[in-house]
């Protein structure tokens, strides 16, 4: 419709503007043809083979609007890069779509793709092309990752054996914890949380912190893994299904921060709630028995946390949860079911 | 965030439902993993490179959001294949992004999931991931596509020389006047268009025909390509500039479809804003003098129309347009400039 530029105010640069200025900049990889033409040339090293995952983020449904645009961008591309963690996967590159709401302006983008660059220092991946437009209403991000593992290396949901323990990484809940923050604000005040835990949920929800450093240590040790996004019981019924096996979490395993310790003691159930609530970018890993020493071993050599908080059963792709109070299934706890 | 289930009402199903029941069954590569996992794995025939490539469109910027949903899927796909058509890519697989609005029903996506599988048939392409989310408002898809060439052999922008003829498929500025009608209903009337003049225009712009076939020809024998969806001059503009060359172009050599000699004979203005409107998906080629006779051989014997429409000579970058009046500069003419 070639929309763009008809319609782009005199004020502000057009596509091919911001390309040269912002993006270009970005695309460090030969490949990514220096966003000079329609499309990227890639191959994989000799011996790999890509994995690729794709995650779309709407303003106001997976960030706030006026939100830092350093960190949009940099949850944007870090919910992917957490996929590609998960499945033992380097990262390499990404594709940015982006679908700019009306009164976009030029200081927006600038700030957006200085969170782009940050996170491409960090974890070490170039842009590689993309595509931006107008949407009709609201800013839309899709960012496209692409990571590399040997050939037949990735790591999937469904390789957990009965036997294998399930492990997670750093603590759960304090996304979700962040959001109701977000969305209630007083929320941590109300539940007598110090203003120190206040700050760290509301970091977590802003700010995911994928277990790049980790995914050797994934591809190398774990049966089965996914990250922790659409909730821990949630993901674990994932594996539990994929897997066909039954998943035995124990309940008061579960790593928890100082802050979600203390919403556990102000009120139970919201603790529940927000234990389930998701955007942890957590993985969550089964590893067989006889990996567990050099499994934990490893993850703490990289100053990776990890702990061991379920097993894995003989059984027909289900969660129970094991807790002072006793074993439940998982099918019994409707409060535990928002899937 | 999890919001998708949370907010989705209990008449409709939810993403894991989605996928099951639409999206699964359009992932017929193994390396999709049947969409049960996070990521997708994907590896290039030995000796082969991916070419990437990744278009958004937005209801009511890029389609109406009242198109009949097989037409938009379609577009969404076809957008990107012409793109990797214009690479001399063959393609293989794609990533689906879909940031529905909040009224979206199921029968929409049922009717979105059959225009994917036919265009999956019609271009040998299967669906290899992405994802499902709610948008703030309004839809917006994101469609990362992949090819493959031998390694090396993409077609870049910046490859003609002086000497190589300018080539391209098709009819221009069809969906440019579709879109006129769609905007402004009773245009083509106005302008004397025949009945089916208008349904053509109109298909034009609702289902554009990438030139997929055409492909294998373009890695052959051309020398530098894109696809035409910016306008014909902005992008026979592109290419001068990334080749380093003038391009002139006859402008009485343009080919035209029925409708848009009509509105050329009725509104001269009207016909150059057409011609340069874009959204034509037609390939705009450099061929090499010395590969004409061939070039044109094998696009009859795949019954793609092409018709040399000028020629590349030595300079910096710039066009130049041939007519009965003359030869003028792009520069200088200002009426051509929306880019």
């Amino acid at each position: 419709m070639c929309d763009w530029l008809q319609k782009t105010s005199h004020q502000r640069p057009g596509e091919f503007e911001l390309i040269r200025k912002y993006f270009a900049p970005l695309a460090s990889d030969p490949g990514s043809l220096g966003l000079t033409d329609d499309a990227a040339v890639y191959r994989p090293k000799t011996g790999n083979e890509l994995v690729v995952t794709k995650d779309m983020l709407a303003a106001d449904v997976h960030f706030f609007a006026d939100d830092p645009p350093e960190a949009i961008a940099a949850k944007a591309l870090r919910v992917n890069l957490s996929d590609l963690a998960a499945k033992g996967a380097k990262p390499v590159a990404y594709l940015l779509g982006l679908a700019l709401q009306k009164d976009w302006n030029e200081k927006w983008i600038e700030r957006f793709c200085n969170g782009l660059s940050a996170d491409q220092s960090a974890f070490d991946v170039a842009l590689a092309g993309g595509d931006t437009i107008r949407s009709g209403n609201g800013l839309v991000i899709s960012v496209t990752a692409f990571g590399e593992t040997p050939f037949g290396a990735a790591v999937r949901r469904n390789g957990a054996s009965p036997g294998d323990l399930l492990y997670v990484t750093g603590t759960i809940g304090d996304a979700a914890a962040g959001l109701k923050e977000r969305l209630v604000p007083g929320f941590c005040r109300k539940l007598g949380l110090s203003q120190e835990d206040e700050r760290h949920v509301l970091d977590r929800y802003l700010l995911p912190r994928p277990r790049v450093s980790l995914a050797g240590a994934v591809r190398q040790y774990a049966s089965a893994a996914m990250d922790v996004s659409d909730g821990l019981l949630a993901d674990a019924l994932h594996i539990a299904k994929a897997s066909g096996v039954v998943v035995e979490l124990d309940m008061e395993a579960v790593p928890l921060s100082p802050a979600m310790k203390a919403i556990s003691s102000a009120d139970p159930q919201m603790f529940r709630t927000c234990l389930n609530g998701g955007d942890d970018y957590e993985i969550l890993a089964a590893v067989p028995k006889s990996d567990q020493a050099e499994f934990e071993q490893r993850a703490l050599s990289l100053n990776c946390p990890v702990t061991q908080i379920g097993e894995a059963y003989t059984g027909h792709g289900s969660v129970r949860l094991k807790s002072s109070s006793g074993i439940v299934d998982l099918e019994d706890m409707s409060g535990f079911r928002h899937f």
